[in-house]
């Protein structure tokens, strides 16, 4: 893992919104490598740019220029972090770069989009890498991490939501839902997780249960489930019991605050796992 | 089909809310049937008791209460028909009878719940029909009803959202999507098919396609997929610009008008059918 890091070298930093690029480009300067980023209009918090050696803002779709930056620049690994506001992706005007790839897609979801650019970063002598292993303490661990331990109700309703979840991953709709007394309240599509469990919380009344996961055949390289200090105060909000989230392959920002909120709110936080599922 | 209706016999209606519920009931009186109804409040029309022979209200779950009024009026055959306040709905208080059937089914969707009633009642000599068999032309027809032809892009909507809404149908979460550009925008759960038009077409701009259909594995007596008029002005006042039900298996209220409203709106009106789909 390490040596997808150490040493000499440029990292090309595809930045969405949000801190999460804040903390990839610190963990990689600490790891001695530059850092050259792109970002983007509305989506990229304008404060990061003074945070690595070089920037470009892009517009969405434009990949051609994306990577003839990072080329000049001598990136030879790239990561991608940070939230893009896909409701304005839809509007993405691509160049002639963009548009061969979208033309290739034929129409997909994010991950197929996603994979496809990475192919293509990939075939220019700029793999993709997965950031976790930068910044391996972002990942959720596994196991009873705040609340109390979910009474078999609530399990059985983290069960339930994970293998729906888990289906409608596989469809590449989305990675969330919201569920109580094992009927799904609410699924996340476009409107993204925080809107999903303000919606599914509200119509399924107090004590609903969040599961998020990793969605089966997406790379974990490009779009990892995340959860932070948002999601538990959107919970808090709307009286929500319990967080489930894909141990191992999400990522758990601002955790010790995300937890100490989430024990003062009495919303149990769990990070799901196989054998955590099959044990209880 | 017509001996389920003709003849002397007592049709006992089990009315959700709108104007369903009415359609039944004067369907069934005009070939001759008595009609005895049970509703709820919050739910069903107070009209609806003018409109039939016998009125009980009940609350929701009160299944033991609602087969002894049945049975004591002679009912020999059932209808439901109507929607149900589904968020209320998971606040059921069941009585007896209500409570064992919750227990046998264990937590399941919709289906579930209205097949175990509907299998109760059979058990009682009261078998549940299929109110489109009385009111054959509340059936969504095949073909392109309104609006113009879709574009070969909303074409490819329709089967994509068409095939994406199955597998959600199979998985009892919800009949209805939003795409656009095959990207899925919404899907609905608990909300409703409405919630879900407007935020998937405010996420997805303009020219979004909304896809209902009816649910691989659903009980055709049970709870048809339904639009009509407001599903229309829903459609208009979020810029979709297609909607496209099965045919065959879904009810369309109020079509005059609906169609009328989507003509005057641009919105193009699809009855889909496996047929519809191979062909274009």
């Amino acid at each position: 893992m390490a040596d997808a890091y150490s040493g000499k070298g440029t990292l090309g930093l595809i930045a969405g919104g949000g801190r999460f690029p804040f903390l990839i480009a610190d963990g990689a300067r600490k790891s001695g490598l530059r850092v050259v980023a792109v970002g983007f209009r509305s989506n990229t918090d304008p404060g990061l740019p003074a945070c690595v050696d070089e920037y470009q803002e892009l517009r969405l779709g434009q990949l051609g220029k994306l990577i003839d930056f990072f080329k000049s620049r001598g990136v030879d690994r790239v990561l991608m972090g940070g939230t893009i506001n896909k409701a304005r992706a839809m509007d993405i005007i691509p160049d002639f770069r963009g548009a061969r790839l979208l033309l290739k897609l034929g129409g997909k979801g994010d991950d197929a989009l996603l994979r496809v650019i990475s192919d293509e970063l990939a075939s220019e002598g700029m793999p993709v890498r997965r950031a976790h292993e930068l910044i391996p303490e972002l990942l959720m661990p596994e196991g009873f991490l705040a609340g109390r331990r979910p009474s078999t109700e609530i399990m059985a309703d983290i069960r339930f939501g994970w293998s729906v979840a888990k289906e409608l991953g596989r469809l590449d709709i989305g990675q969330t839902v919201v569920v109580r007394r094992q009927v799904v309240a609410a699924v996340e599509a476009l409107e993204g997780t925080d809107n999903a469990i303000r919606r599914g919380c509200s119509l399924a009344g107090q004590g609903a249960v969040v599961v998020k996961v990793f969605k089966p055949g997406q790379d974990e390289r490009l779009d990892l489930p995340s959860v932070g200090l948002t999601t538990i105060e959107t919970m808090r909000d709307v009286g929500a019991a319990c967080l489930a989230v894909e141990a191992g392959r999400s990522l758990f920002f601002d955790r010790e605050q995300a937890l100490s909120a989430a024990n003062r709110a009495g919303i149990a936080v769990v990070g799901v796992s196989d054998s955590l599922l099959a044990g209880d």
